[in-house]
């Protein structure tokens, strides 16, 4: 059996480069690049600035840490909604798990400020009990964190946040973009794959086993409206979003998983997300997690050459959500 | 509301990073570079040379100022012609109007020259009312413009055309491939989000409020005879285009444009367009202009979330025009 | 008529670019640089790593000289499998028979050694007889060869190759994935336009004519079982590849060379490769090559703008196969 190393370069090295072009491009792509008050940057890319798809394209790209391709496609596999997002790694577990993955819980009693933060910052912090099962460190002098919202945090947040990243501020930059803009709604789209593994490790698949993997979603319209932007952005994931994983190990394993993998395993599956919440009152963890997957699920064994196909896309419950 | 800059980067300036790429990978592109009397370079894509489908790719991105991707794509969403051009702009207006449409008419009496031309240069010259309401001006020291045609023009265009752009002739590059050429069919292709923004324009729709947008064209196989060249380069749009556009505003005026802007608005809408364009005697002035744009369009409310689609493709007038 | 000139770039200049990124790239793509015997340079993209589909998305462009383009695509044309390889190549006699196409055997009697070499190293050596044909000659300085299987040659073959194609042996690079790799089975599918050009070759469809061409295929998912691998990947050619070649010549070459090129007009058309395999006993050379062909074929003629479409997916094969 081939051993799968994560001692891979750094994701805030490689999302760095992402970062620099962001900056250099950034009128073309119309974000706003500023220095906050602790010194770090902050990048604008769709709250009081109109970014684009372009900006969202690569904000999906710094999220998996370099370790990832985000394409706009017009073959999302939905007849009424063709553009859709692209997704690929080669490392999915760091670029998904180590990266992308929204685990940081940043808050700040005094200021008030909430964020789930994604992006290669968390893999410097490891604050995530996650991070000992990845085994997974980055040593890097910089880091990007992305955060899904309207504002960039405070400079006391800001400040926190690259010490428990063992950097300067100055050597931060914080990436933002609300759920409800072009560049938000890209960059959830672009997490097609990520849902897939998060579940993958929810429903104990050994991570080191999975090699290498492919998503597609369709582009949710945007909307201005939180609930409704995070419905939407959800539903094209949990209802227009197809994956396909490469794993080691047994058939049987491999059949487990892409049988439970889908949405549709879930109780809450079937009716547009904002419904769903609103029935719990808004209560995130009252949602069944195991709805947070895509909708149509390969799961290819590279040992033994056999595919499990499961689940299947709901195009009637993403037209009743972007519409 | 987000207030839309147009002060963006010169496309000039992005063009020619574009247009050296083609020039350094000429010969692997099949293009021929030369000087022309006036001290001009002239790029051929396609008159006497090969080019190609990679050259025509390159000769899109340059028509949009470097504001935009073109790309081939397998999936055009016609089936019997699958390979297309995808064509995406985070900055939709000035890629399309300030710099892709073919605006700029270029007469000369003595030699008989005549051409539209396109591209960036015609940023330089503003010789176009257009300009007036783009409110966008472009000041580098270079220029490219692109002429759908099967020569460069004389020395004495190319001088005066480097003299309306505030540039020397030797700063001039012109890039030209005839209709029925690889590389003017794809280039062509790539215009299918631009005709869509120039009918909105035609329609009054506000062009401030046109934020991103994505299209995509079947590619029309090449042909030496110009007007069935034009014929099928046009019927690819008018009958096999489809685009997406997001817009800022009121729902009235996102749905007015929606239900305006296809092809199947237009009273010369329903057969290929090269017996359209002969039953005018091949006047193309009598032809509806409300005919030249997308079949099937999604337009995107990003201020409410709601999206209007309108249109449909016509596989059967795309195949009888292809044939 | 245009002269089709084929004293284009080097394709071992072209390729080297993209295998210094593969070396630099080495740990994200999870391949392994190392120094033979010989002092050539091996890549092992698959065998005792696990490499990858970006992987081999670079190798396929490695096997076509950096003249044409790989890229993944959730657009096969297949429902079920949609993961996908496009192929794109402006210069498809260099980039496919030039370079890709496996043609240079390399066996050693004492070490037992037998391998078909593929890539721009074969432009090098010009041991096969096809290049007399082509006309095309190489003089690099460096050559890349690329093998397809599970180990690099020994170092006694490492530098009769080296000598064949007149370069150091610290000059050469030997790049490999075996059949069943996620890298392998993405380069194989890669050559969904190479066995077109080869076919209409064997077809003696003159090789000049031949202007432009792309290709996309599904990916078979890998499978450790060289045999079932072999299947495999040729299954998603002959029963799920789809090809457009754009020509010169008259009507009556154009047609006869769809109506001839796609996998059907095989009398070993119509099952899973691995069972024609197994029914020869495992004699390659009984196996009818026309049956090493794309499924769908549209031809392009140039010089009227007539296309010609033959030939058909066969899904239930490709799942028969893939399952």
């Amino acid at each position: 059996m081939k051993i799968q190393n994560l001692s891979v370069p750094s994701v805030n090295a490689r999302a760095a480069k992402i970062v620099d072009g962001i900056v250099a491009n950034a009128k073309a792509l119309r974000c706003a690049v500023s220095t906050g008050e602790a010194g770090e940057r902050r990048i604008d890319l769709g709250a009081n600035v109109h970014g684009g798809l372009e900006a969202g394209r690569l904000l999906g790209e710094v999220c998996m840490g370099g370790f990832g391709t985000v394409a706009l496609t017009t073959a999302s596999g939905l007849d009424r909604w063709p553009l859709g997002v692209a997704v690929h790694s080669s490392n999915p577990v760091v670029a998904c798990l180590a990266s992308q993955y929204a685990g940081w819980t940043i808050t700040e009693e005094a200021s008030g400020f909430f964020a789930l933060g994604s992006g290669p910052a968390r893999a410097l912090s490891r604050v995530e009990t996650l991070y000992q099962e990845l085994g997974y460190v980055d040593h890097h002098g910089s880091g990007a964190l992305v955060i899904e919202g309207d504002k960039a945090p405070p400079a006391s947040v800001a400040t926190n946040v690259a010490s428990a990243c063992g950097i300067r501020p100055s050597d931060l930059t914080i990436l933002y973009a609300p759920t409800g803009s072009l560049a938000g709604t890209v960059q959830i789209a672009a997490r097609v794959l990520e849902v897939a593994l998060h579940k993958a490790h929810a429903l104990h698949f050994p991570l080191h086993n999975i090699v290498d993997g492919y998503g597609v979603a369709p582009l949710a319209p945007p909307v201005p409206d939180f609930v409704k932007a995070m419905g939407r952005t959800n539903d094209a994931i949990i209802y227009g979003g197809r994956i396909q994983l490469f794993v080691n190990g047994s058939d049987d394993e491999a059949k487990k998983l892409a049988d439970n993998l889908p949405s549709s395993t879930s109780s809450a599956y079937g009716k547009p997300f904002a419904e769903t919440f609103a029935e719990v009152n808004g209560d995130f963890y009252k949602i069944d997690p195991m709805l947070f997957s895509p909708a149509l699920v390969t799961v290819s064994n590279l040992d033994t050459g056999r595919s499990f196909h499961a689940g299947h896309r709901a195009p009637e419950i993403v037209d009743a959500s972007f519409s």
